[in-house]
């Protein structure tokens, strides 16, 4: 996007001139914005028009500092940004699974009827997710449905957390081992039904998922 | 401030025009932002034009979706600010306390040298929290020293957070009584000496309080 105010008065946030005046040169922020030293130049004035930042030009530097205005200015587009962002909305595209979801589905389908309170297709449907970066930065506000571990001829089946969500009306969860530490990047969804079946969906499909807050139980 | 393109990304996003078409009209976005319907239409079109929505006119709707490309500047610009804005960075104006916080320095004082290592001062630095907006919001990812409550001829004296700080260079806390729900408005400062005497300050007096991250013990 072409050069705004907003990212400019950003920058300076980050280059530490809240709470105190940080020495800048035009050269130094034009260059971090890939811009020409005007451009820095007008939108800094317009800044301190605007009474968002105070500003001092001493030599070849500006002494900048984010006014009270502007910092409060930064906190409400910081507060509608996490809102408008992170409201357990998740993009992704159908991938295909290694057909171990199968496996795990059948393993531990009984506990998903106890846990979900449905009879889970034998299948996952994987979907690589585009926005937000992880499924984790989606589901921060959503509490999971603790799907508890057992042991089965002498193998351990680790807890799964079961984040209940709905694609196209039809419910059912994203399923994630509790020991999983790095976020996933492909979400393994269950469901009552065969999803790509129901809902038509093949590779490379947009899918739009959609996490349900009030989760049952 | 003047209104730019990324606020009206924004604003889309929290319409919910992300991973869906959103129908909305000129006018009401233009009342929304007290612009005129022309200006609304010019930031639309840029916003097309850099990839950063796709947008349909039907009649007197626009359906606009959010792009990929428009969902990660969003999300970069989300982390940047949180990154800008979050780092235990608290201004404010020194204000006068009840007289309070010398009776609590006083009775807590042993546990304060035990816990915190240092003598506290008998008094407690007032200051209204004008930037962020709550003493919470800049403490999120400072962790607190527990003191342990106790009780006294009768009386219980709950648990008190202690949340290292600095201020113009002089190591102290804030405390924060462990019950407390709703965030402080006013922190509450303890320290080694009397911060009013050490750093002339007088009321109305702005300061800036660093936290301190690598808690001791």
């Amino acid at each position: 996007m072409k050069l705004e105010k907003t990212q400019v008065l950003i920058e300076l946030a980050l280059l530490g001139a809240v709470g105190e005046k940080r020495g800048v040169t035009l050269r130094e922020l034009a260059k971090r914005f890939e811009v020409s030293p005007q451009t820095v130049m007008r939108l800094l004035e317009e800044l301190e028009e605007e009474g968002l930042i105070t500003r001092e030009v001493s030599g070849r530097k500006t002494y900048v500092e984010i006014s009270d205005e502007g910092l409060g200015f930064l906190e409400g587009l910081c507060e509608k940004l996490e809102k408008a962002l992170y409201r357990g909305i998740i993009l992704g595209e159908v991938v295909s699974g290694l057909g171990e979801g199968s496996y795990y589905v059948k393993l531990y389908s009984e506990r998903i009827r106890e846990y979900l309170g449905f009879e889970p297709y034998p299948g996952t449907l994987n979907v690589r997710v585009v926005f937000p970066k992880t499924v984790f930065d989606a589901l921060v506000n959503v509490r999971p449905i603790l799907i508890p571990g057992f042991i089965k001829e002498g193998r351990t089946f680790g807890d799964v957390r079961a984040y209940p969500v709905e694609i196209d009306g039809i419910k059912g969860a994203i399923v994630v081992p509790s020991r999983t530490v790095h976020p996933p990047r492909i979400a393994e969804i269950i469901a009552p039904v065969n999803l790509r079946k129901a809902l038509g969906l093949g590779d490379g499909d947009r899918v739009k998922i959609r996490a349900v807050k009030e989760a049952g139980k």
